[in-house]
């Protein structure tokens, strides 16, 4: 799928850019990538980075190439891509129901029969839904309980809900067993190290207990897999979990940054921007061509990548920047600033394709394959 | 462009497509196109409703039907999509810069020699670029100087730089001036009918006296346009503007919901929702498929078409309601309940298609093409 309208040529310089646009700083991407793998917080740990953050085929084999075992997403639609793509161990780290979203994740065993693909699972009717699609297939599918470890989004409640869940997948000859999906959602943002350190105990009491649960029971629980930017760190430390999922740690955002740092975790740094221009100035008041559709705001909008300046406002397509200080640059039309998301995830939905920088100057575009997929 | 995954078919019931995904209701669309043109809050109006809203091709074609005089759009991307659909009167309602885009604007005009295509400025500076692109190419475009009638967020602050920005308009033969845009874009969402007419009666004396400036100095000034949902009926009494700019009438979202209604203007209902399924479900809480990459959430998240339920929280995939009373459906795993959208600009801009349909079978698919139209 190629992108109609390129904001971008190889060896452009940044302000040749096309505006509103993803700019991705390479070095810093390198850094954060490295910085993961290397780090003792994922020691003897499989790293599995999500997907669902960054939606790109090509994001999604340097994380394979430095170490991933796989990869997370949260849509049929998504493993679709990302199968597609070349990436051949995918969990969909989400419950589905229906025929149709069944059937097509069971085609997708078929169409790829050398990969590893997973979906999540919080109840019999989807057990059994996958099972009918499978058998009717002859596809076989890797199967996560998922427990609710605090956040009260998804999940079985506790161990014996477990115990019930497996003893129905083990049932299904075309579905195998492979674990529990543990991921405590709401705590990648508790500010403090103290908070999140906690909720990550609490969360690894719950998982550990659902493992031996499922153990005694001479049930199936290699893998307990959970964690993402915010407590990876905590999960990898729990001695429960054996497998993380960190996403947002490759790319950052305002929202990550917010977040007391540990100095146990590797500090990673802002990968990605919006690029914007001024398309109308009065002096200390600047207006961009880049708004709600350009990033979102769920986490607070995005924000200056420089000082001395504040968002005022922000529009479908406009955001408003107000002078608060004399130090920063001078804006003046048709200055092109770089602003920092708010929250990733779903800016990067937004756009069809990232440009990559090193150096300030385009060095490649990556398509993102994966926005939009909905299902 | 084909989307890659389709939700629905012609003739599927609505619990047969795919979630999460946008569903029109085609009886309420009718009736809110309809209404807008019949009402007497349009008399004597010239109605270019907004296509920044809807993105559709298919929606504005039907807009022109019904007797639009032409679209808005707020992107030169965009502007290329309408040409390009048949749409031949698309107005810029905002200022560009820098010559990529002042370049694709101009080459617009010698594509489409029959369409009117028109672009806002603000600045000496846009004029003179778009005039070099038009020169060069041999275009012509229609010109509408933007007067900030009390957003402070684009538009020149009075009657003077209006006169001094139309001298400089006059010097290129290539650009013919047509007016003013003199668009409220703030006085929209006050909630009291109160604000708005007050907003829109000092919008209009602002405009008024930048088009009686206009005129004395023998300058053209045919057109004054601005208006939206909340306001157009207080634009068209005014008896300074001619043309106004409707958008979400047409599909209305929570927003303008809670806008205080008045008597004098139509009474537009919601006319689009978003489908999503419970993908897990506990009791009184269940949880759907659609978050923040489904609906945008800067105007409150989308809410429940149906009583009895509240959102507790919305994450990248996923909405969590609850139960608040014994009123409204039981909600269990696979049902697929609608949403409203909070503010639907935004949240079409997350989707490829709008599943039309009439009773509750779906009726048709109208491609969203405008979709990520940044540039």
């Amino acid at each position: 799928m190629k992108p109609r309208w390129t904001p971008a040529r190889v060896g452009d310089a940044l302000h040749e850019v096309d505006t509103p646009a993803l700019i991705l700083d390479l070095d810093r991407f390198e850094a954060n990538l490295e910085r993961l793998m290397r780090s003792s917080t994922v020691r003897g740990m499989r790293v599995r980075p999500h997907a669902k953050s960054h939606k790109c085929i090509e994001i999604a084999r340097r994380q394979m190439e430095a170490g991933a075992v796989g990869i997370c997403c949260q849509k049929v639609s998504e493993a679709e891509i990302f199968l597609a793509g070349g990436i051949d161990d995918v969990l969909v780290t989400n419950e589905i129901i229906g025929k149709r979203k069944v059937t097509a994740l069971a085609s997708l065993a078929v169409r790829y029969p050398k990969a590893k693909i997973g979906v999540c699972v919080d109840d019999v009717r989807q057990v059994r839904q996958l099972a009918t699609a499978c058998r009717a297939l002859a596809a076989e599918l890797d199967i996560y309980i998922e427990l609710d470890v605090g956040h009260g989004r998804a999940g079985v409640p506790d161990t014996p809900a477990v115990v019930d869940l497996a003893r129905e997948i083990k049932l299904h000859k075309c579905l195998r067993l492979r674990g529990l999906q543990a991921y405590y959602g709401s705590a990648q943002h508790r500010r403090s190290v103290r908070e999140r350190r906690q909720a990550i105990t609490a969360a690894a009491g719950l998982a550990g207990a659902a493992r031996d649960g499922l153990l005694a029971e001479g049930l199936t629980c290699d893998i307990v897999t959970g964690g993402g930017t915010g407590t990876f760190p905590y999960e990898t430390g729990s001695g429960v979990y054996n497998e993380v999922q960190p996403g947002s740690y490759v790319l950052m955002d305002i929202d990550y940054g917010k977040n007391e740092f540990d100095p146990i975790a590797p500090a990673f740094e802002p990968a990605l921007y919006i690029i914007a221009s001024v398309m109308s100035a009065r002096g200390d008041r600047v207006t961009l061509d880049a708004g709600l559709k350009a990033f979102s705001t769920d986490s607070g909008p995005a924000m200056p990548a420089f000082e001395g300046w504040q968002v005022r406002g922000v529009s479908d397509e406009h955001t408003v920047l107000i002078r608060v200080g004399s130090d920063g640059p001078a804006l003046a039309l048709g200055d092109k600033p770089l602003l920092i998301p708010g929250h990733i995830d779903p800016t990067i939905n937004l756009h069809d394709v990232i440009v990559v920088s090193r150096n300030d100057v385009v060095i490649d575009l990556w398509p993102i394959e994966a926005r939009g997929a909905l299902f």
